[in-house]
C-alpha cells in the first residue's frame, strides 16, 4: 500500500503518464524536484493510513521513514492527505457494513481492537516485558540479517530471468502451502471453551476456533493460526481472556514457521510486504513469552501479543514515534502506551547495537543514492577539496555550441559551472550553474547567434518556460533528440539567462562532515567548492 | 508545565546553576548551542506529557511548535524523554490510586474518558460538523486577535511597577470570582436525573451536579461547571449520554464569561497557562452547538464537546498532528479520529486566513529573535549583498590586543571574520571567523607575543577547552573583567587557533530568500557573504 500510494503520487508528480494518455495540464506545476518529493512523501503517508486505518501513524511513518528531510509545510501537506484519506475511508466502512464488500470493512477504522482487556501491570510484569523488548530486539535485528542474506542470493537468482523467478515464487508459494496445510496435523484436538464469544468450531473462511481434522465440540488451535488470513491469525494472536485458546507447542510451532516463511518470502516477484509478517511473527512471539511467564505475570497474554509484536517492529524497522501511534491507532488501547513505548526503546536500542534498520539495509543492496543524515566518522578528517571530482568542466558565459554538445556527449556531469571570462568581466568569476537538462532544452530550442554576445533574455522569448519544467523520470530531453547542424556548431550560445546565479557554495577547507550536513539538510542536488577569498560581509 | 521543562532543561544545558550551588561537572558536555537547543525541545516534550499525559502528543507538540529545526536524532530523544515520563507518570498514578495525593492521579492516564460514547454519524452530522469547524476557526482567531491586543495593554500597565502589577491580578482575581460565585444565581434548579451515575447533587470539592443554592433532589447545572477545577469542568462537558444536563442558557453564558476571562488572564503576572482555557472555552462552545443540532444530528452532544475544543484548539495554537494525537490522548476516543482530523483542517485553514498562531504573536510580541520557515515574499527580490551590515570589522591573522579590544568596546559583534594578509598568505584571504566570547577567553588566558609571528597551538596550552565551553546565558565573560594592562596593547595574539576556518558562506548574489532558508534549515548563528570567484569543483 505505501509502494501504491507513491506511485501514484509519483506519477502525478511526473504530469500523468504520456504512454497510456493520462495526462493532466494542471499537473504541469507540480513539475519540480521539490514538489514531486513532497507529493511522493504524501502518497506514502496515505499508503499506511488506508492500510493500517491509522491515519496519525502514516503521517508520522512518512515523516520519520520516507522524508529525508523534513519541512513544516510538509506535516501540514501530509497531514491533509491523511485526513482525507480518513474520510473516505470511513465513508466506505460505512458502505460496505452490510458486508458485500468482502473481507473490507472488517474491524471497523480499529483493525485489532484490545481495547477490552483489563490493564494492570506492577513490577514482575515489567521485568517480563523488559526480557520480551531485549529479546524481541535481538530476533528482530537477526530478522534483518537473515532477509538481507536471502535478498542477495534472490538477486543472483533473479538475474537468470522471468523463468527462473517465477519458478522462485512457485517455490515458496508450494512450500508455504505445504506449511500451512501439513503442519497443523502435529496439533492435538482442543475441546472448545463453554464461554466463547464466536462459534466453535468454525467452518467459516475466516474467524477463529477452526475445526479441521478434529471431531464437532473440538478445534486445531495451530489450524485456526495457519488457515486464515494473515488478518485474522494476528486478530486471534491478540484476542485476550482468552489465555488457553492456544498451546504453548503450537505458538513454538508457528512462530519458528512464521518468521522463516516471512524471511524467504519477502523478495520474491510477488507483491509482498514487511509489515505485516513481522507483526504476525512479534505476536505470536509475544504470547508464547506470556504464556511462558504465565505464572509470574498478572498482564494478559494478548497485551503480552501486542508488546511482543511492538518489540519485532522496534527491532527491524527502528522507527519509534510512528510504530507506537500506528500501533495505537491498531489496538485502540492507550492504557498500553507506556509499556509499548518502553518495550520499543528498548528493541531499538539492541536493534541498533547489531545492524541498521531494514528499510536502510533495502536501500543500500538496491544501490539507490541514499544519503545519511549522520556523516560517516571518517568524514571528519577530509576537506571538500578532497572529494572534489577532477577534471572541471566549466563553460565561459557565452559558450560555442559545438564545445556544450562535446562536453555533455564525454560527461555524466548533470551540472556544469558558468565561468564569465573577459570581456564579459574583469577577472575569471563563477557566475552560476546550469544544469544538463536546461541545457539540452537551449540547444534544443536553437537560440544561437553568430558572434559572441550577450543576448539576454530574447532567447528564453524563443522558449516557453514550461519546457524547462522537469521532465518524469527518464522522460526528459535526451542528446540524440538534439537535431544540429555542424555548420551551428561554431556558433555561440548564451548561458547566462539559464544559469542559477546563486549556487550554494562551501570554502575548500571546510571539513567534508560540514558539507555533507549542508547538503543533507538543503535537499541539494549540486554545491560548489570555492577557494579563499576576501569575504565582503556577515 | 511546558514552562516548567523547559526550564529545568535550559538549567541542565547552563550546567545547573552557580548562584545556588548547584552545579555538576558532567553536565559541561552540554555547554554549546546544539544540545542546548536538544535539551529545551526535549523540556517541552516532556512538560506536554507530563501536563496532558499524552506522552506522544508532547513529542509531537515539541517537533511541530517547540523546535524550529528538526533531525532525526532529536525524533529520537524526545521520544526517549516522554517514554520515561509515561513510565513514571504511570508509576506515580499507581501510587496515588488510594486517593492520598489529592487530585493528582483521577482519571488515570487518560484524563477525559469518552470511550464509552457511541459514535455513528452521517452526511448531516458532517455538515454540522463543518459548520462548528468553521465557526470554531472564526471565533480561535478572534481569541488570537483579542489576546495579542490585552497583551500589549498588559505589557505597558505592567511596566508601572510591581505594585501595579499585583493589583492587576487582584483586579482580575476577584473579577474572575465575582463570575464563579455571582452568576450561578442566574440558573434555575434542575431536578436531578434518576440514572445519574454519580451522586446527585453533589457537595464535594470536585465532581458534577453541584446542590449550590438548590433544594435536595436538585442541581444547579451553572455552578457545576464554575465551582468547580478546570478539570472537572471539562470533564463534565466532555461527559456523554447526559445530554439534558446543562441547559443552552447556562451554557451560552459559561462560554460567554469563559472566553473572557481567558483573554483577560492570559498575561497577568501569574503562572497560567493557554491550553487549559481554549480547551474550556472549546468545549462548552461545542456542547452549546451540539444542543442546537440536536433535532438533526444523532451524534451524542459529548463528542460535539470534543469537536468544539478541537476547533477552538485548531484555531488559536494552528497546530494539526500534535494536536489531533493529544486530543486523542486525552479522551481514548479512536472512532472520533476522522472529525477530529476535519475539524482541524477547517478550524486552522479558517484560522489562517485572519491571523497568525497564538504562538508566533506572543514570540512577535515579546520581541525574541525568531526566524520564521519561510522567507518573506520581499525577500526574493533583495540579495545577500543588500543586507550585509557595514562597515565591517575584520581581524589579520595576527592581531594586536589593542585594535581587538578597541573592536569588542565600540560593536556589539557577535562574530568577526580573521583575514589572513602578507607576509602569512600570499594575497588577502578569508581565513575564518572568530566569536566575541572565544575572543575574550583567549585575551583573559594572555597568550600574547611581542612580535607578529604565528603562535600556534602554544596558545592552546596555556588555557584549558573546558574555558571555551559555551557560559550559561548571561554568565560568560565580560569585556569588564579583562584586566589588560596598557603596556600589552602594542603586543599580538594569534586568532588561528580559536577561528572557525571554514565558516558557511553564501555568494553575494545570493538571493536573501534563498540564504534565509540557508540560515535556518542549519540552524546557523553567524554566515559569510563572499564575493564571486572562480570555483575548483563540484
Amino acid at each position: 500500500m505505501v509502494h501504491t500510494g507513491s506511485c501514484i503520487a509519483s506519477l502525478i508528480g511526473q504530469g500523468g503518464s504520456r504512454k497510456y494518455h493520462l495526462t493532466w495540464r494542471w499537473l504541469r506545476y507540480f513539475k519540480n524536484d521539490r514538489d514531486r518529493r513532497d507529493l511522493i512523501t504524501c502518497g506514502a503517508a496515505a499508503g499506511v493510513a488506508a492500510a493500517f486505518r491509522a491515519p496519525v501513524g502514516g503521517v508520522l511513518f512518512a515523516l520519520e521513514e520516507a522524508a529525508s528531510w523534513w519541512r513544516s509545510a510538509l506535516l501540514w501537506r501530509t497531514f491533509f492527505t491523511t485526513a482525507v484519506v480518513a474520510i473516505v475511508l470511513r465513508g466506505f466502512i460505512q458502505l460496505c457494513s452490510t458486508g458485500t464488500c468482502g473481507l473490507f470493512g472488517q474491524g471497523g477504522l480499529i483493525m485489532y481492537d484490545i481495547s477490552a482487556a483489563n490493564v494492570v501491570y506492577s513490577t514482575p510484569d515489567i521485568l517480563a516485558v523488559i526480557l520480551l523488548g531485549v529479546i524481541g530486539g535481538i530476533l528482530g535485528s537477526l530478522y534483518n540479517y537473515l532477509v538481507d542474506k536471502v535478498l542477495r542470493t534472490y538477486s543472483i537468482i533473479n538475474e537468470r530471468g522471468a523463468a527462473v523467478k517465477i519458478l522462485l515464487v512457485i517455490m515458496i508459494s508450494l512450500l508455504t502451502s505445504i506449511c500451512s496445510y501439513g503442519l497443523p496435523w502435529l496439533a492435538t484436538c482442543i475441546p472448545c471453551p463453554a464461554d466463547a464469544s464466536t462459534s466453535c468450531p468454525n467452518t467459516d473462511v475466516s474467524g477463529n476456533y477452526k475445526s479441521f481434522q478434529c471431531p464437532p465440540g473440538h478445534y486445531n488451535d495451530l489450524a485456526s493460526l495457519f488457515l486464515n488470513t494473515n488478518d485474522d491469525a494476528i486478530r486471534n494472536l491478540l484476542s485476550t481472556n482468552t489465555v488457553k485458546e492456544f498451546h504453548i507447542s503450537s505458538l513454538f510451532i508457528f512462530f519458528v514457521a512464521v518468521y522463516c516463511l516471512g524471511i524467504i518470502t519477502y523478495g520474491i516477484a510477488i507483491p509482498s510486504g514487511l509489515f505485516i509478517p513481522v507483526i504476525l511473527a512479534g505476536s505470536c512471539y509475544g504470547r508464547l513469552v506470556g504464556r511462558l511467564f504465565e505464572p509470574i505475570s498478572k498482564l494478559d497474554v494478548g497485551l503480552f501479543s501486542l508488546l511482543g509484536a511492538a518489540s519485532f517492529l522496534g527491532g527491524t524497522m527502528r522507527m519509534t514515534v510512528s510504530l507506537c501511534v500506528i500501533l495505537l491507532e491498531l489496538t485502540n488501547d492507550l492504557l498500553m502506551l507506556p509499556l509499548v513505548m518502553l518495550v520499543l526503546l528498548i528493541s531499538k536500542t539492541m536493534g541498533d547495537m547489531f545492524n541498521k534498520g531494514v528499510y536502510d539495509q533495502i536501500v543500500k543492496l538496491k544501490g539507490l543514492p541514499y544519503m545519511e543524515a549522520h556523516p560517516e566518522p571518517y568524514m571528519k578528517h577530509l576537506i571538500a577539496r578532497d572529494v572534489v571530482t577532477g577534471p572541471l568542466i566549466t563553460f565561459s558565459g557565452v559558450e560555442k555550441v559545438g564545445n556544450i554538445l562535446h562536453s555533455l556527449k564525454n560527461t555524466g556531469h548533470n551540472g556544469f559551472p558558468v565561468i564569465d571570462e573577459p570581456p564579459f568581466s574583469d577577472a575569471p568569476e563563477l557566475c552560476g550553474l546550469v544544469l544538463r537538462s536546461k541545457l539540452l532544452v537551449l540547444l534544443k530550442g536553437k537560440a544561437f547567434s553568430k558572434d559572441r554576445v550577450l543576448a539576454g533574455n530574447k532567447v528564453l522569448r524563443k522558449i516557453s518556460e514550461l519546457d524547462f519544467a522537469k521532465a518524469g523520470s527518464g522522460k526528459g530531453l535526451k542528446l540524440e533528440d538534439l537535431d544540429i547542424q555542424e555548420e551551428e556548431w561554431d556558433m555561440y550560445v548564451d548561458l547566462h539567462p539559464i544559469a542559477n546565479t546563486s549556487p550554494y557554495t562551501v570554502v575548500e577547507t571546510m571539513s567534508l562532515a560540514k558539507a555533507a550536513v549542508l547538503f543533507r539538510e538543503l535537499g541539494l542536488r549540486h554545491m560548489c567548492v570555492v577557494p579563499k577569498s576576501q569575504e565582503v560581509g556577515l
